[in-house]
């Protein structure tokens, strides 16, 4: 399968770290070597890079990891492809713009049938039933809320309905962002953690990096990590539930429906096996 | 003034040359601090490159600068703000999604008044004239063509059109791109060159290189290059006329209408001295 990184932050804070681990697993301790991606909002602005070449050689990937860009809000994604080509258009993240807002997203899994989805003003320029279930997301949003609505938390709610929908179609991870907010969606493999004072050390699984946060952030600093697999070995990582929804607002959950679900392990291991293994994307 | 750079070639063709050039303008031998930015496109995806920080000093610009990305059309923009502030949101080039194809656009110039303009869908993130201009010719594209047109010349005649309204709101020079083909429109500063073989040497105006284009091209390339000044001192550069429309298809100039207009340095005089001098976006 692909794997999604997300961060949502109370100030603007480098992802280097848990970036260096995730880029491994492209074509290194991972089989993902059919591209990847990373998206910084800074403000209202984005910075996307991305590269259809797999991570662990790419220059660019190098730069990311060497250059702190500091962020409240980033998407990440690297790519074992399934549907659509290796190439630049089917490269995660993908981004629209909505309300004078950018809205950015990846997805972990693959769906069937999603050609069924009708689609209104957003149209996938790519071949992947990711990009062109976003397209649907962000048709569904501009029916539903032709101005930008006040109330974000109602709107993420509806958003994870629509989600419910795309899950009936295979396996759906998500994190999708508008640079503020980033929202999450669970369908088998989604794990998240809070960082906050009192910071301790951290070690990456895929490769051997430890760092001490105490170092690198201030007592106030509160930051979430979202990944399809937990990146340290000595933290205790959160395992979202089957059709779990999550909401995070500079780097805490302010929102889900995780104490309405029952954990059930079986059900999505039924859903994942619908697609086949290993070329999840 | 801010600076544009655009390319288009039948063969994906890296800019590392001229975009060397154009960098040093960025806080070196030009004034434009105020950000940079460029877009290469790859088939239908495009990867866009951009910073706030001034591009002469830019670890990302150096990026760019030493890995060649080859490419057919490619966007680019040094920025000296008048409008809107120094930030990411506000650093061009630009990018919507249009009947499942991405619009790349930069803008050189200052507007006056453009807050009139009616806006549809496509909405501004950021502060500038220029992205809102772009939102607009995007709204004037749409409401024309619902589908996808079958001559898209027409389609490039009636964004001309437009921009002519554009025009009269002050200094417009632009580069806009579908990643097939490129659009330009100056009002007062914009130059284009063609090489084709047989291939000669150049030299940068900004900076002591000389490329010998024999040795990096072949036979059948034809690459041609719009800036808002000329980037190099030995080869004879097209200067534009006010009004004018050019359209570029891998590497060719298609379509225009210079030979409608009078040359009139007079006139752009004029219409330049509409902005206050040296602030020109």
């Amino acid at each position: 399968m692909c794997e999604l990184l997300g961060m949502s932050a109370n100030v603007p804070t480098d992802i280097c770290f848990s970036f260096t681990g995730l880029m491994q697993r492209g074509g290194n301790t991972g089989p993902h070597r059919d591209g990847w991606g990373i998206t910084f909002y800074e403000g209202k602005g984005f910075r996307t890079f991305k590269d259809p070449n797999p991570s662990c050689q790419s220059k660019i990937a190098e730069l990311v990891q060497n250059y702190p860009i500091k962020s409240r809000a980033v998407i990440s994604h690297i790519r074992q492809a399934n549907r659509g080509g290796v190439n630049l258009e089917n490269t995660h993240p993908f981004t629209r713009e909505l309300w004078g807002r950018y809205w950015t997203f990846a997805h972990n899994g693959q769906l069937t049938d999603y050609q069924e989805l009708s689609l209104g003003r957003f149209r996938p320029v790519g071949q992947t039933d990711s990009e062109l279930a976003f397209c649907w997301l962000m048709t569904q949003l501009e029916q539903r809320y032709p101005e930008p609505p006040q109330d974000m938390m109602g709107m993420f709610r509806f958003l994870a309905e629509c989600c419910d929908t795309l899950k009936e179609k295979g396996v759906f991870n998500m994190l999708l962002s508008d640079g503020e907010y980033v929202m999450t969606y669970c369908t088998n493999h989604l794990y998240w953690i809070t960082r906050r004072a009192p910071f301790g050390k951290a070690s990456l699984i895929d490769e051997d990096v430890t760092i001490n946060f105490q170092e690198e952030t201030t007592p106030n600093d509160v930051v979430s990590v979202v990944a399809t697999q937990p990146l340290t070995d000595n933290e205790a990582w959160h395992r979202m539930k089957p059709s779990e929804y999550g909401l995070f607002h500079f780097g805490e959950l302010i929102d889900g429906n995780a104490d309405q679900l029952v954990d059930a392990p079986f059900a999505a291991m039924k859903v994942a096996s619908q697609a086949p293994s290993g070329s999840l994307d």
